[in-house]
């Protein structure tokens, strides 16, 4: 039954591991900076969340959209019951590329 | 003949015009990000130089790349006798981006 499923946990690199222009092309597309920028200035978002703000980008794009930003470590993406939680590795990130998200999120 | 050729005068974007996503993207490939830190480090180059620093890399995979950074607004591409300089936009770019190729070129 769709109750009983068990939260998929997906992987999240160490930031230690992942290059800058991995990061700067994760946030190259308009709708993924849209989406860091939302979630900079709201805090964590569940996905359902995340993807209304986005409602004219088809649904497998905006999954892919999640994993690039993922894997680049720039989001965690967190089971919280039956939903899933969307949120900014900010700290992370400040520690890995200083003044980065800062310079990007303040244009 | 060859030597009377006209330099061949490119175009270069207002940087009023230019996406940050565009910037960003124009960063976000190794090679692209290598030579923008070199015209940082060292100053505007020929374009004989920069390619000298990226031998391994393609001829028409380098051209595609300094267009990519000129068209982003990075870079100039100027004739110079029967040369052609390029040279990072970086004051242009503090102005448009403030803040932004600092924290790039952080890392």
């Amino acid at each position: 039954m769709a109750g009983d499923r068990q939260p998929r946990l997906l992987t999240h690199p160490d930031l230690g591991d992942v290059e800058l222009t991995t990061v700067l092309f994760a946030l190259s597309d308009p709708s993924r900076l849209a989406l860091v920028r939302e979630l900079a200035a709201e805090g964590p978002r569940t996905v359902e969340e995340c993807r209304g703000s986005e409602p004219d980008v088809p649904k497998s794009t905006f999954s892919h959209h999640l994993r690039t930003l993922r894997e680049a470590g720039l989001v965690t993406n967190e089971p919280l019951g039956r939903r899933r939680v969307v949120a900014l590795r900010r700290e992370e990130l400040e520690g890995r590329f200083p003044g980065l998200l800062d310079a990007v999120l303040g244009h």
